[in-house]
């Protein structure tokens, strides 16, 4: 097999990196994801080189159907984006802190360590970034001015103003979980208090409702599922939790609205997992807010919001669609991924 | 006099109108202000549009040397550019509705009415918006991402990315006066409470720190001016008041460089009078804000916060370079402004 017209997507977390093969050559404006794969991610600069080749080496077998004798990436793809969670300077594909990956302040020239081994362009993208454009192709927004909400360990929105990401000249910009709503709140890693991330991310809320654990230590469900599926139950206190964590969402919202202003806020990450309960609640509290305001009616927010499917890897085809921006219509619509092979757990 | 190089900027407030003339046609990449008129706004549809033929005719009298027999404004400007209070739709070049000029839901086509009497290109803006750009011009900032924080009977931010204003699709963009930072604070005009327009305007400085009034009813000084020199003389409650202003404007300033992320914030509207000392306090603020945290320290907001020099007829320039945007250089210099002619109040 050799399509040089596939390009591949890399989303690499702090346990798992995710590698998409995908399409867009195709006339009908679509975005196919045409196979994946799920491996371990390795910890420090070497490692994440190291999970970068071997996942792109993964992938090339499923695709050439061999997994002994991969075909080379170089002779599959026209080019490799990378999503990573923190510091990324994007002009230059680095990697300049990212906690998560044991890369610190040294930083990790990653796009140019794999252009080396690999003969391909190599674009890297903080993974929000990257997300909020695999998830404009995935709901075909065009050419729209959308803010993609990530509500997981962090919080944190990517920015795509007429279909281009929006970095800021500080790489500050969609860093709102950093803006404190709550005096009283608990501290953020961050160093301030009461932080949107603080208060509303995937983390603020398992430490507000821990998950049920197996005894092999494994989640039954993730805290938000199960802070959603007890205030559904009736359970009060899951309730009070669930209503004050919408009204931060909603907060963030509204502030993406009255700095920014766009037309679309996508709930993304971890947290949105819940689905369209997550997305009722968040509109619920976004009309509350509104309540006494004939100005935030007339912006009818809640209309404006939207939560990614669950299961699309919208980072990771996001990433790869970096590669070759032009060349994707964006009205693309992202195809249903399709079943992930996963590596054998170590 | 017959010079089409000159553009016309009229700054539409409540009370006054400001008309200037401006030329930006020099090779010296210097926008200079060559005559202005200020005059009393007459409200209601009708009223504005004679305010502005009144204020311009006012301005042809001033530069043709003749006020009996003015030359007519198609002779001496290659356009008209007008900023007002409000809701705008800037390409229709009309009012949607602005309280303080007496313009209701109906709207006025100001653009459309002007164009027909003065045969001449027209456009309309938002003042906050035509400010933004009349200080990027006067701090010859170029092609930079900066907030123009407007603090005044409202408080809103004019964003100019790139060297463009961005409105937003809902025109919404900069709206931060609206966002809640004080639950417990007053209610907002907007219906919400706890608005950074309601607790750090020059409205909500009034409502806390009345200014001196002489006994015709005409202010010794503007509250904020009073207020920052009380603070200043040691009034332990003047410096309250102050140090908790400084405080929201610098929460406003942190969600601007967290959502948009600009270069530059700069301080105006009527409270920027106060000039110095409001940048110093605010600067102070930020800096206390960043104390315990490495992330926010990294931005270093409090460097990049200026101030617009009083008396500069930012809005007025901004809407007059409005009218030409690509012939004006985005690097020019804003001479420093003429003298005023007032008219006889009535």
């Amino acid at each position: 097999m050799n399509d040089p017209s596939l390009l591949a997507g890399l989303d690499i977390g702090g346990s798992k990196v995710l590698a998409v093969a995908v399409d867009a050559s195709g006339d009908d404006g679509r975005v196919r994801v045409v196979e994946q794969v799920r491996l371990t991610t390795f910890q420090g600069p070497e490692g994440v080189v190291d999970t970068a080749l071997r996942a792109l080496t993964a992938l090339a077998g499923q695709l050439s159907g061999s997994n002994d004798h991969p075909a080379s990436p170089a002779t599959l793809f026209r080019g490799v984006g990378i999503g990573v969670p923190g510091l990324v300077d994007a002009e230059r594909g680095a990697i300049t802190h990212a906690v998560n990956l044991g890369v610190g302040t040294g930083g990790l020239a990653l796009a140019d360590r794999l252009r080396r081994r690999l003969q391909l362009p190599v674009v890297v993208e903080n993974d929000v970034n990257a997300a909020a454009l695999g998830a404009a192709a995935h709901l075909r927004l065009g050419r729209i001015d959308m803010a993609y909400l990530s509500i997981g360990t962090g919080l944190a929105a990517g920015i795509v103003l007429d279909g281009e990401l929006r970095r800021g000249p500080h790489n500050a910009a969609g860093e709102i979980g950093h803006v404190p709503v709550d005096l009283s709140g608990p501290v953020c890693g961050c160093g301030q208090r009461g932080c949107l991330e603080a208060v509303a991310s995937g983390s603020a809320i398992a430490a507000r409702w821990p998950s049920v654990e197996y005894a092999d230590g494994s989640q039954a469900q993730g805290p938000a599922t199960a802070l959603f599926a007890a205030a559904a139950a009736g359970d009060p206190k899951a309730v009070t939790i669930r209503d004050e964590v919408a009204g931060y969402l909603a907060a963030a919202i509204r502030m993406l609205a009255l700095t920014i202003d766009v037309d679309l806020v996508v709930l993304g990450g971890g947290v949105a997992e819940v689905g369209e309960p997550l997305r009722h609640a968040v509109a619920s509290a976004l009309d509350q807010q509104a309540e006494g305001s004939a100005f935030l009616r007339g912006l009818d927010l809640a209309a404006r919001l939207s939560v990614v499917p669950r299961d699309q890897p919208v980072a990771a085809v996001g990433a790869a669609l970096l590669t070759h921006p032009g060349s994707v219509p964006l009205d693309a619509v992202l195809d249903g991924s399709r079943e992930t092979i996963e590596d054998v757990p170590a």
